[in-house]
């Protein structure tokens, strides 16, 4: 762990559609990353800094299938190897002259980089489970300034959805108590709410306009996943899975994809439950970025924590490579 | 003394009216403060950060006479208590979960608060003495961008009226020899300029447009307190007091009271004082902007000082919790 | 050596002509000066603080042939002894009043400083040599956002210009192998490129139309000059002097003067060669940026050579005040 991420494991540098025929750059895990196509159109990502006179490679050009510098003409492999210094005269090809390289993998319109450079990894990144056919998908990415460890907490706390999200997410009328089931999953923890009532706001509306039984399931699975699974009775199920890449200390780019089956069509459903969703994101942003700015105004997280606050101490533990408390798994009662 | 100013005093944290129903986050003594009305309309005043996730207070609302947190909706009552965890069950108030809260005074249209939480205070905030009817009071805050010490020096210096303000305040014509009497105030300083001719600039004629002997005292009261008094013969009697909050270690808010009779009304000398007034405050302003500026650009202070910088560096002093220097309390002459 | 550049050294602080009746700040060598001219018309240059209360003195003006601050009127000669203390009884001059001072020298249209206050220099300032009649000269200043070692180094180096400048200055078409002669000078370095075929781009093409040889040399000379000459055949000649003034670690003043013979009068090439030349000043300027920001960015510069790099790692050297490699002077290979 570093600066409140794992380290050696898969995040999304950029979406496929984003990376066409110029280098890109990007930060991740607050390092300055180029990503490029070869000519075969194979993704490769580099350190972005030239190991001649420093300069970005993402202002370069991809040239002879390798990524060309601005300002000298240098020229790099996918590997990082050098394989062009004009103007010198023998061969340019010398471990001196390289750039450090991250393993890339393209997925499901993802470009996953290795968080690690010069690594070849044992793992594979993080894969959605196919849900069947009939669901609808939206794909969301939204910069949130705030910590890795913030953002997850956020997307996975269920108190706050009553109060920052007031009318469209939960109410703030009759409150029921219910129970909430902890537990550990492979690499991540679980939290099934049990007997909760149909939620009040607008978007739960239109998710399920007939009430019914709610399911409802938050999940943390490492290194950055966070995803809430709601049923409501048979005929709806929405599953919001929020990839998330540490941009750096005070920044989380989150890719959020969001998918849906309910009664009615996906065209019906989606002009409604957009602009709820994109209300929901901005409140969420909005807080999170006031958390980031007082926690660094005070020089310093000075938090208090109560029984309902269920998976953000855990998943914080998670992402230094702690276990959970030993007796965390267990049935506790809250009210929502 | 912390960062040039007197913490356990009284400051103007906002004036009476800037406070309604919403909360009101202000930054006093380097520290963020909400302010808030609870359902009696008493002001409170705590620490602008919740206890649970560090959000700002300020950016919540009152609820139930409380000050509850824009987020999972903590609440909190005028001393800081926790009222409310929605979702817990069982009771919310612990000592952990309060917050820091400050000593407040409404008087006088100023919201004041004392400069160091938890305490009940002995004494009261500043109160300009009753100068009885027929006075015109006029009011203006003015955000400088120096240090409370340079603020306070700028109000109470004479020599840069020539300069600075040539042609508002004194013109930079014919030179007086005048004496200046030096004496101490309890808790304060005060300088009384003898022999001073009615000043040549524009605000005076406009205060005194037939001449005649002038009275000029300037006084500095602690912790933060700034006033210049003129009397031009008996017909014009001038007061203007600065009440300086310390926003941070380069920043004063400037709260200045502008108090006059004239054989002239209010209402006729006001459209021409007031413009002159605006026009000294922005060169005042823009002054001690560029002198902070350059001593930080420089590392730190390096003044060189003479005889008529009479009160600048006593109430240095004074702000370090000292006594001014033993020979001060004397009459020394100057050219005006 | 201080931050990259040699402090005892002349400079230029501006042109003469943007130093008019009113005062002039300069940051030069990280070091806020202030320029102005006596009554006499003399120019003066002193550190821009006033001794009294730090407030910047070029925001002040020129009164009775003195620099007078615009705070409390404090009253400065070229010398930077104070000779006016207003309201004050008695001499205004004292050491402790003062300001330090800096050496100016006016010549061939610029304000030269001394980097060292209160020093009385030995030395003049750079002159470059009369060229005879005939000549067009052009100037220009550039603010580069970069240290001068790399400002240095960009104007030098030759392998940048095909790819930095492709199709402006060199072509990236065939590729010539050429011989560089590499020597030292006094208080400086020279590369000579022998066989060297007449650029292929654009501004080859106007300096001279019907190509011809080449002789081009490039030198360094301390503290800050970086001169690239070029003779096509016999019809051309063309001198670029680049006088450089560290602003500050990270900023660089240029001040170019181009200067050329062709068969051509110069006002007919001149509006051909200066929007070529104003488009390499910006490429030049924006990789300059970018590098610096990289090596900000990274923690420090980590730069891999080669044997084409022939003069930026020598002029680094220089710049501590270190000699060359002493392998340096020598013939090399290398391909443009």
């Amino acid at each position: 762990m570093e600066a409140g991420w794992v380290t050696p494991a898969w995040y999304i540098a950029c979406a496929s559609e984003e990376l066409d025929a110029r280098p890109l750059g990007r930060t991740v895990l607050d390092t300055p990353i180029v990503l490029f196509r070869d000519s075969g159109g194979q993704a490769g990502a580099l350190l972005d800094r030239c190991a001649h006179r420093n300069v970005p490679l993402s202002m370069g050009c991809v040239a002879q299938g390798g990524l060309e510098c601005a300002y000298h003409g240098w020229r790099y492999d996918r590997e990082g190897a050098c394989v062009a210094v004009p103007g010198l005269m023998g061969e340019a090809a010398r471990p001196s002259r390289g750039v450090p390289s991250f393993a890339v993998r393209e997925e499901d319109g993802w470009v996953w980089i290795f968080g690690r450079p010069g690594e070849k990894p044992a793992s594979s990144p993080f894969r959605r489970p196919d849900l069947g056919p009939g669901y609808t998908v939206v794909r969301r990415t939204v910069e949130m300034e705030g910590p890795l460890r913030a953002v997850l907490e956020n997307v996975l706390d269920v108190p706050h959805t009553a109060f920052l999200h007031r009318g469209l997410f939960r109410g703030n009328g009759e409150r029921h108590r219910i129970t909430v089931r902890l537990s550990r999953l492979p690499g991540g923890l679980q939290a099934e709410y049990l007997g909760e009532p149909r939620p009040a706001g607008l978007a739960a509306k239109i998710l399920s306009p007939s009430g019914g039984v709610v399911a409802h399931i938050d999940r943390f699975i490492l290194p950055s996943i966070a995803e809430v699974e709601y049923r409501l009775g048979t005929e709806a199920h929405f599953v919001s899975t929020s990839i998330c890449t540490p941009i750096d200390a005070n920044r989380t780019r989150l890719q959020a994809v969001l998918t849906w089956k309910t009664r009615l069509p996906g065209w019906v459903v989606r002009p409604f439950l957009e602009p709820v969703a994109t209300r929901i994101f901005e409140q969420d942003a909005a807080i999170v970025k006031a958390q980031a700015l007082a926690v660094r105004r005070f020089g310093g997280e000075r938090y208090t924590s109560t029984a309902v606050d269920v998976l953000g101490l855990q998943l914080a533990r998670l992402l230094e490579g702690a276990e959970p408390d030993p007796d965390w798994s267990r049935e506790i009662e809250m009210e929502v």
